[in-house]
């Protein structure tokens, strides 16, 4: 992590590795301040550092961390080298930052601090939901009259693009409805009472242990913390002001074990849903406790994970998945914000992002490997004369060749019938290994037919 | 649909209804042209035609619809409004035009077009993963000289977002690998072979027949689409320049139904994949049937839809579904592109997409409807002593309010309980008229304790 002499002499912190360019021609920089370290702007720091080099490759220019404005430090960040101020309002008028970033939550110190980071010129990126949800109509105006940007991907269902994808992604449609998932703490409870059977209490209280659920749960488990997203959802999907009185909120406090149960039985799952709908000249804004047919993908999101449904009359459904909250998944959102602000800030407005997502002259060299190096497990199928032996010489060719075998299926075959079908599951191996092995297998006068192969991945 | 009067005197038509404040102020237009009038073709016009006030006030100005080039009429959309060329290459050199959206498909003409179009300083927006695979860092150079930008959302996954979801809102990761069912005619085959135990050639022929796949369906079949599309996801994820030659290919023409059945019993799913996966300073560009866990999101992803699973250092997982193809789901990427085009070349830099993804003055004054006015289905659970006339009492009030019964549940009681628990699942119905029978039903003496009702979406 060297510093980087730039144009003019000034003396720069470069984030991880420096861009591979930075000898024959350096890049501009756009610099930021973020207010508040505490989980998020821990992971903010963290991803900025750890993936400096991609991201500015991304970006077409140095995102750097000019100040950051927090009343203690974080252990779990490295911050030694970046100025600390315990007054984050020297952030939002420090005249060297172009974004500032707002993490410190809540409506009324945040407020203040956003309004007068406007004032002062600054764009802002923000994961506060709260905030927008309930004066994001009077900061957008302040925004606009001073010619910033608010960003505030990383306030709805955490490293998810899904601000991107309904205000960009979906711009063609008139939008539908939107279903979303979008309180991770209530789908862990939801998703624990529908496996085991638990009761709501039961499992709020190891939410709680776990660090999922705050001490106080109302926000997450009385659809507070849904609603002010979903109404952030439902004005970007319509085209409407933020109006956050109007959402009709029912928690999921008097769900039962019974209900669950009754739920399953009825080929359906429950899930705490933020509902937004177009009837006609109307709108209905709505989070409570839902029974979806249990076949949907949105029946399946599971645990803490968020997703979004979103109904486009071009598109069709869409949906969107992800993890909900959490340090560097929220950080993403964060960081996705800032690197839009900073392409638009330096590029030129006519190529503002790269054709492939990173600057032409900053694209990697990865090696393209042959499918022989690949690694991954295998699912053999093949017909073996029934006979004693054959099968563990299949398994001894296997096993010389360092594959191990996960699973073997070799079913009861009628009297009459001369060969049976031997299926393997393996472990991970390379593909040159296990084709060798294949080859063996088939050249035996054991096997008839051809010796077929699946590739198997966990996707995990 | 009237024609407008732009400023300078300049006779426009209008898309749909004007926007509303055509009369206060004139929006910027942006103009352009369409090569290729086929499936996309017609749809990206009629798109544009329905949702044109929707549209414009995204983008922040009227998106024209200059000139068509297109070799015949298509008779699913209106064109009698618009100029039409027989030659395709007439579109390209037209100075009136800003963006040519390519849809004739192959790689020869629409190279020669685009490339045309790029040198005559036209932005492009393009359908066609063949082209970007094959030939794109050529044409991106091109454009990159020529300070033009050419767009590719279409050319993957129809209508979903995973073009602009990598390059942008997935900017701070450094993506380990990514993994999707990317061509849905494969995927219609799979899910057939497994929901019904058919054989590959039959629902091939059957897939044929409702204009799935193509008379020759080497392409989908042989996984050379989805080839086309994954190096372009790889491109964008890891960095690196297009490499077609190098993506593995293997086709689902030997899956058989044994191969199917086997799975299901190991617990897996098979599934025609493109997978992209980062190992060290390599990568590993592969398609090729694959099993996966049965409880995997993508495992469940049926039928022609698309999704793209992609992980992320900072974000984790996050997963991207939608209509892989068809003329609108299609036509919405290629308008996302139009838009974030013409918010470019109209917008103030700083301020490219609006905070609420619609213009601030072309907000929307949609009603938000109390929750007493939605409509949906209900589930309703309650306790009612055990004896005759109970149940047909609560059934009468239900009718007498106009809520219809879909499902009942009365389980029977061990012999010493003095309830019994009823669940009844309604058709739709709007919530102030459920909820006046639900308070007649709370007031039976023969009703113990609160009735519970939980909503039912179907989420269709």
């Amino acid at each position: 992590m060297l510093p980087t002499l730039l144009k003019g002499g000034q003396l720069l912190f470069n984030w991880g590795d420096s861009p591979r360019n930075s000898e024959e021609e350096i890049l501009k920089s756009v610099k930021i301040g973020i207010c508040g370290l505490g989980t998020v702007g821990s992971g903010t720091v963290n991803v900025l550092s750890r993936n400096a080099s991609e991201i500015n490759s991304r970006a077409g220019c140095n995102i750097i961390i000019e100040q950051i404005g927090a009343r203690r430090d974080n252990p779990n960040c490295d911050t030694s080298q970046i100025s600390i101020t315990r007054d984050i309002f020297d952030v939002v008028v420090n005249p060297d930052i172009d974004i500032v970033v707002e993490l410190i939550g809540g409506t009324t110190v945040a407020k203040e601090l956003v309004l007068k980071a406007i004032a002062n010129g600054k764009h802002v990126v923000t994961a506060n939901k709260a905030l927008i949800a309930e004066h994001g109509n009077e900061i957008f105006k302040a925004a606009k009259e001073k010619g910033v940007t608010v960003a505030f991907e990383a306030g709805i269902a955490g490293g998810i693009p899904i601000i991107k994808s309904i205000k960009e992604g979906l711009a063609a449609n008139k939008i539908e409805w939107l279903a979303g998932i979008i309180n991770g703490t209530g789908n862990f409870i939801l998703t624990e009472m529908r496996d085991k059977g638990r009761a709501f209490e039961d499992v709020l209280k190891e939410a709680q242990e776990l660090g999922y659920a705050e001490a106080d749960p109302t926000f997450d488990v009385e659809g507070i913390d849904a609603a002010h997203k979903l109404v952030i959802l439902a004005s970007i999907a319509f085209g409407i002001p933020l109006q956050f009185d109007k959402v009709f909120t029912e928690g999921i406090t008097k769900i039962t074990e019974e209900d669950v149960a009754y739920a399953q039985e009825l080929g359906y799952r429950i899930k705490h849903l933020g509902i937004a709908r177009r009837v006609g000249n109307s709108a209905e804004l709505r989070v409570h406790p839902t029974m979806i047919p249990k076949e949907r993908l949105l029946a399946n999101v599971d645990g803490v994970m968020n997703a979004v449904l979103v109904q486009g009359d071009a598109v069709g459904p869409t949906l969107y998945y992800g993890a909900g909250a959490g340090d560097e998944p929220t950080a993403s959102a964060v960081i996705a914000d800032v690197v839009d602000l900073a392409r638009t800030l330096t590029a030129d407005p006519e190529h503002r992002v790269p054709h492939l997502g990173f600057q032409p002259d900053l694209l990697n060299d990865l090696e393209i490997l042959p499918i022989t190096e690949t690694e991954t497990s295998y699912y053999i199928r093949l017909s073996a004369v029934d006979k004693p032996g054959v099968l563990s010489t299949i398994t001894q060719i296997l096993s010389d060749a360092g594959v191990s075998i996960e699973a073997l299926i070799q079913k009861e075959q009628p009297e009459s019938a001369e060969t049976a079908p031997v299926i393997l599951l393996t472990n991970r191996t390379i593909e040159k290994d296990l084709m060798k092995a294949v080859e063996k297998i088939q050249s035996l006068p054991s096997v008839v037919g051809d010796v077929r192969h699946i590739r198997v991945e966990s996707l995990k």
